[in-house]
């Protein structure tokens, strides 16, 4: 049986290039005992992705030149050597990296339900995507019901459930996306309080206007100028959630926050987050998020592309804005 | 009787020039019932000064043009009308601007005992920079005993408090300081675990060196390459504490903290504070600072010039960094 595989061959500088990844067919190796074979039928693309081919220190040591790109995935268990954490049949979520087939012991694993949620759920909603936006709003956030919430990458697979449980919550929620449809996505069709469109609006004044009163919890994916635009519109004891910083991961400088003295100004914090710290508590999160989703009251959007071959064209649009929720490569042929 | 004040005639741009204030002789005015008249003794200066030239939203509304330099003081009641707040001869703390005699209700002042303490020490460690290195390294620092504390300003009125008592409650202890002599006070006289003089070597170096396992606790009162140097190095569950940036005070573009993403690699928090906030525990943190000051574990230095006309001339050891703890203008004649 052969397995393709998308392998890192270089690391990039800034934005990367095709020649990162290479696509390999090689034999799926026999099972040892203990091992069990996965066939992926979904990869999860998430802008992390970006900075495990940045041969530094971080919260997960980098992929390894060689080494298959790491990647979330869900699929089903098609062969197990032994006694295995899962059995034949079964449907689990792991760390299946970009290929069509994985061999595993199954640490990092957990067994999915199909008939519960469609498969592609299990690593958007309620997968990591979905642990960061609960336990980023409602923990590093202190989320309290009468806040004032704004989020950047609101249409975003992160960005979309943090504004909903907001808005579960009871607190006013303002996104921030870019283009019409997606800021029309998150008014309407996730109930949102307000959308300002980065690409086509002065962030500054879409602040100003949607919260005249300020923020109280600024969750932020994106970094940069919009970073620095909330900043701006701090309340008393505001805080911000470092999720992540799409806008800067293919710069080889960083631009601060030069506002960032609004956090003396108002007793605020910015604090960051990785989403492994509370894998402790992911069965009360999924347990929520998954009520949730069965009562109407959050929604999931998985923006599914097809075919291994076309995981660089797919990886670009995290960073071209061209996807909307979350991002999802069907590598199952 | 006449009284010397230094009025604001001037927003500065960058660091202020000597034109932005100017020194006039009035009559005291006649004391209204209820109000004192306080005889300045020492002016306290500050770099908190810097923000409030500035006719911009902060933490207190900025001094108005024409009015008196807002600074905190110490001195001597010497005439009350009716019924006040403090008696003739009473030593008292408060808002006295700098000018040779106040005439006030008394909002914000407190009364101080020459006999406990010299009058200086009420504007420095027993005073606002000493509650802001109290409740800034023990509250917002949450400072545990087996702490690494990196602090910036060490040889300042704020850092030399941090510093002493981080290393009274256990802490390990590196300063920040400009000179050989500065780095060799906070080390011999304050009992600072290290120094690290930034005019004189690398600040990445010097951190990696004195703290090989990196640092919990950042006491920033200079921002800057220096807060980005200490980003480099946090450790997991790190927290800043953002006291001041006095390196950026006088620039036009603030300089951001360009490693920022340490917070998300490092879970950790960068918080501000205002000390104002904990205005109703001044009287615990002065209680615990006069003891330990009495027995010897605590040491405060104040560096005093002289004469309500040299109020330039010292305002500006602030930023040139030419003095030593904390800096005091004596303007009683």
């Amino acid at each position: 049986m052969k397995n393709k595989a998308q392998i890192v061959i270089k690391r990039p500088e800034g934005l990367p290039e095709k020649e990162t990844w290479k696509l390999v067919e090689n034999e799926v190796p026999e099972l040892k005992s203990g091992e069990f074979l996965v066939e992926n039928h979904y990869i999860s693309l998430d802008p992390a992705m970006r900075g495990w081919l940045n041969n530094s220190r971080s919260y997960i040591p980098p992929v390894e030149l060689n080494e298959v790109m790491r990647s979330g995935s869900v699929g089903k268990v098609i062969q197990t050597q032994g006694e295995t954490k899962f059995k034949t049949g079964d449907f689990v979520s792991g760390w299946g990296g970009v290929q069509q087939y994985s061999v595993t012991e199954g640490e990092g694993y957990f067994k999915v339900d199909p008939d519960q949620a469609p498969l592609t759920q299990y690593i958007g909603t309620l997968g990591m995507p979905g642990m960061t936006a609960y336990f980023g709003i409602l923990e590093v956030g202190k989320l309290k019901p009468d806040d004032v919430v704004l989020v950047s990458g609101a249409a975003g697979a992160v960005g979309s459930i943090v504004g909903q449980i907001a808005k579960l919550k009871g607190a006013t929620v303002i996104g921030i996306a870019g283009g019409k449809e997606k800021c029309e996505y998150i008014t309407n069709e996730l109930g949102f309080d307000g959308a300002i469109d980065y690409k086509n609006e002065s962030v500054f004044k879409g602040i100003k206007a949607h919260c005249p009163k300020g923020i109280d919890v600024y969750f932020d994916n994106v970094g940069g100028d919009i970073l620095d635009n909330a900043m701006i519109f701090l309340r008393r004891n505001a805080r911000i959630v470092i999720c992540g910083a799409i806008s800067q991961y293919n710069n080889t400088a960083v631009q601060g926050p030069k506002n960032y003295m609004t956090l003396l100004v108002n007793r605020a914090s910015m604090q960051g987050m990785v989403v492994f710290d509370y894998a402790h508590k992911y069965g009360e999160a999924i347990a929520d998020l998954a009520t949730w989703l069965k009562e109407g009251k959050l929604k999931s959007k998985e923006d599914v592309y097809e075919g291994i071959e076309n995981f660089y064209d797919t990886f670009l649009r995290l960073f071209n804005g061209d996807k909307m929720g979350k991002l999802v490569l069907k590598v199952k042929e």
